[in-house]
């Protein structure tokens, strides 16, 4: 029986590991197997290592990943969207799996809130054949169902470097709204952000200010097009944030704002950026960093509408990558990978990321 | 020159003083004089009183009224809904003034939000002329432009009973908007929370449950047609709360929650009452009364959409009159009236509201 | 093998005519046999019967269908809303079946357009075994996922009574949209109409109006808190009746018209009893009627919406169960029963229906 | 009493005039007169001219102007957005003007619908003072309360080469909403075709589709980024067009289809151009030019929602002066500027349009 490698992270806040798994020896129908090419390292990723969300251990962390085809199970011919499939073929897949059926999936219509999802690289146990459901690792297992999407044209690097961050903002923008002509507010410009913003500018936002740091990323959302960039290195108090931003957007704030950071704080100065009538979305909280002080009347009294959005449907992803074909040379996603490290080197790939220390660090097994 | 009497609040915290104010010798084009039949005290007078929001001082408190015109001014024959008006008419009005051009106004459609707005029993120092601008008096002057509504078959008890609670929750609700076959929850039973009960319940609710105290409001919430109420003298626990309204809902909590109270801490208990995509309504926060702590990770996790609604516009209050003519007799507004009290006794009254102790006080001039 | 009976349509414009079948000797994982209790007649079956839609013959017709389980295929132990499931349970299923994964059941959200969809008394050559797949039969086969409904205290004639009218009027009033407040017309009174005017009801309609005929309809649109009706045989000028419509609306015209006749020529009479922004349904065109004479210039001066709704989806029956449970009293679907006949009599029966001489048709096997 | 000339439509089918009229010798508080500097010639001009709407006559024609601040009576001090206004300042305008109080302004906010609206260029009988109030002319006078707007940095080229027609595709798009992603179809390639191709370009569309001709307008729509165009010289059956558009969008149809044509035959063309659940937007039929054969099944079985607007609101004339601010390099509305004619050859002007030689013919007075 064949082995290959994985990156195990054994339980929170431990060193993540090199352990060999067994390759599973028959694909079942409908199924897949994929040589991972590259998988990046998401802010969730760090996150679910300390622990933030409750997921079963030992785990290959590892939920943007794109690889080739190996071997095609009986029946799996065409990708998500009825283009055919091949043995070969580069492929990118959604991370989630909805179970189609459940009260959230058919009655209620929130499928990102599927009752039984799932999603590789998050909820697996590795040490449970078929093991491989994580994209740290130089194997990856799609089981029935998986929603998979041929690449062609697109580069591994653009669509490692959209990432699940550019699915995110499609889903919270769509739940949100952007009207024709909005002056829209970025609070981080981290993959998110900079997803948000590239979402944001091509749904009808006609201004966009973007408020992060460290310098490099704001420049690259210069380069993503935003009109204003506000470093929180250099503007250090919430209001004057909120002065600029006001100044910026006429007087009355913006007519949206996106929270991309997932620090809490940021919550209450955002609405103080909200124009009355606003809308405000909270996109960066995936994982529980805890409570923060917020005034209802504030709500009632500027009348905003606050929207939060989880994660992604595989629709989503499949937006994501038609606009990476039809926009990407105005958004230069490939751009985001900044660190390439090796199956080996997992755990320093992981820490990079926690320090912020890269766009986007990613691993090439 | 004649004059008439009025309960005036001299600055926030200090008793209402009976004052005497000359009447208007001409009324202009477009304006009327009314003479006062019933004059509602809202909780949101108590509120003013207590300083939370920044108004004139002295001011003649009342936005919800009820007259009779004793002159009108030139050009002025029809109410706002077109209906012909004559002098003897008994009318209610609108009490918010909207300049119909401003940013908010026009632009973005937000009239709630008219950046000069200003209403009447609010907005204006009564010492100044034509000082009869507050329904706690003998007379009223409705400048032009105003919003007045004949009244014709319904009761003054009935108009008054409903208030400006049910602008404000016709208001809110239509922002928020409810789903034929919502399952709806209300924190707070007062005049907003019955509001809003009777609002939900004809715009698609199927369930409704009324959270709230004393006993006695709860049981007219029954009446209204709560399907089920939960007493917060007897569940003092939150989360014992929050299981019930699960377990009434099927498991998965409610569609929508309306808060209706006005405390910032039963926001956080609102929130974990709605199901994942649910909606929450801030709609009891018209007055500041400060910050809590909140979870922007619940807004995310849960995919909530949470609404601010301030205020009202005047066809608010046209569909409200519509409301009352049509479905009067299964929401009987007028039992809210529990209190009446001559104008002189106008301090008393505000005190009582103050105590939660009536239903619902009223000054019979 | 044993054998049962179903009246079957051999042809488009032949006669019904009794055939025998043989029953499924094994149920499947996930299917079940059911024993027909009342299978309604449909208006949509006798345009299937005409020949308005292409759909396979023979066929068993009857979508609208209630019986009792006798046999549960393995693991097919909750029916669609979690609730247990035993053999000798009555239940209701949705006729329609959705695959869950084409581009427009999960790409773009519109199930009812399933790539894929089929439909218990319409889709299936009833040569074919498992044969029992339509409600004209002593038995009905209901495959693995069909989306079945525990009846539980709703009798038998509140649910065919309702039949897939009910569904049909939730997902269209669901696509347009009533507000609360709204006029509502509605262009029919028979099934479907009757069905819209209760939702329309429930969902916030102020005041409804029901044209159609003949007068024992109208007397049940009554029963069903019509605020007013107009006789076609009565008032048989289109004219007349936008006239009579725009003075018991406010002169303007309604602010929702829901057509539910399945003639062409009503569409453009309908366009003009609505108020400018107003919004239309085009609600009763399941059978292909032909073309009509409509000014697309009235489309843009009125600035009108006009939304199209196919069929509708499992949750839309879970709804209209839910609702019945609510609000049956108050529309008393089961008085739509008129006529009950034996399955020998089904042709009759569908003639009946043909003649539009029942409220409603149905067979008790 | 000083003089200026203008070119009179005496009465529908009779060429234009010159003639000459007394300027006002005083402005009124808020008012404004205004020498012209350009008048653009719009199609609806063409539909005036012919008889197609009722107005009175004789009538100067002409609602899209630019021209300088000759003088500014009292009170006017600031243009529609609050920025300063003196004399001398060039500005356009909005042509139509509302009331803000009646059913259609503040009941049912459809103020484009406005019992007493009146427009510039259309409503008036120029016989009577101030005469000037269409754009045909050396000078016209702005009656108080209209929504003026400096133009600053804007060349009158850019504005009137936009014209009403991106006001008229700003409302229409917001009425039928773009989802970010959607493949939209635009019928026509005249101004509101253009326009609404930008529209929808910077509103999310990803692939757009323009059909119309002749081959220089279709050259425009590719420099305006139209994806693909289908000349109708050359694709003659509507079949074919039909089939090369489900060809280019997947194989479905489009989301979405605008219909900037003015012939009633397009819209059954456009109907079979949607996917099943798409969007479809009446918008260039605000001359009446008749009816044509539609089928209502197609609206039921393909669930279309088909809207209509009218006109459009000072706000949406804001919105595109903005827009072409900050996206007027990417779209060069100047470019459509093809013809200039002096206000003597005002009736030439207009026969250019109507013949459609132009791409659009200016006067210059």
């Amino acid at each position: 029986m064949e082995k290959a490698k994985a990156a195990v992270m054994p339980d929170f806040h431990r060193p993540l590991e090199i352990r060999q798994y067994p390759l599973p020896e028959e694909i079942e129908p409908g199924a897949a197997l994929v040589e991972v090419e590259m998988a990046g390292i998401c802010g969730t990723d760090v996150h679910l290592w300390k622990g933030q969300l409750p997921i079963p251990r030992p785990v290959i962390l590892g939920h943007e990943t794109v690889g080739r085809i190996v071997k095609l199970g009986e029946g799996l011919n065409a990708d998500w969207t009825g283009a055919p499939l091949r043995e070969g073929d580069r492929v990118g897949w959604y991370a989630g799996r909805l179970c189609g059926r459940c009260y959230y999936c058919v009655n209620k219509r929130q499928p990102t809130r599927c009752l039984k999802r799932t999603a590789y690289g998050i909820s697996y146990n590795c040490d449970l054949p078929p093991h491989f459901l994580g994209g740290y690792a130089e194997y990856h297992y799609l089981h029935p169902g998986s929603a998979i999407f041929k690449l062609d044209d697109l580069t591994t690097e653009t669509v490692i470097g959209a990432g699940c961050a550019l699915n995110t903002a499609i889903h919270g923008i769509e739940r949100m709204g952007i009207d024709w002509g909005d002056t829209v507010v970025i609070q981080g410009s981290g993959p998110v952000g900079l997803s948000a913003l590239a979402v944001a500018k091509t749904a009808g936002a006609f201004l966009t200010i973007v408020i992060g740091g460290p310098a490099h990323r704001l420049e690259l959302a210069k380069t993503f097009g935003a009109d204003h960039t506000i470093n929180i290195e250099e503007v250090t108090e919430a209001a004057d944030r909120i002065e600029q931003v006001k100044r910026l957007s006429g007087g009355y704030g913006a007519d949206a704002v996106i929270e991309c950071v997932g620090m809490p704080t940021v919550v209450s100065e955002g609405f103080e950026m909200c124009r009355d009538g606003g809308k405000y979305l909270v996109l960066g909280h995936y994982g529980d960093a805890g409570a923060t002080a917020l005034n209802p009347h504030i709500i009632t009294r500027k009348q905003l509408t606050v929207h939060g959005a989880w994660a992604s449907e595989p629709r989503h992803m499949a937006m994501g990558l038609e606009f990476l074909r039809k926009h990407g040379r105005r958004f230069p996603f490939a751009q985001l990978v900044s660190h390439r490290f090796p199956l080996d080197r997992a755990f320093e790939a992981l820490q990079t990321t926690a320090r912020w220390a890269a766009r986007k660090s990613v691993l090439v097994p």
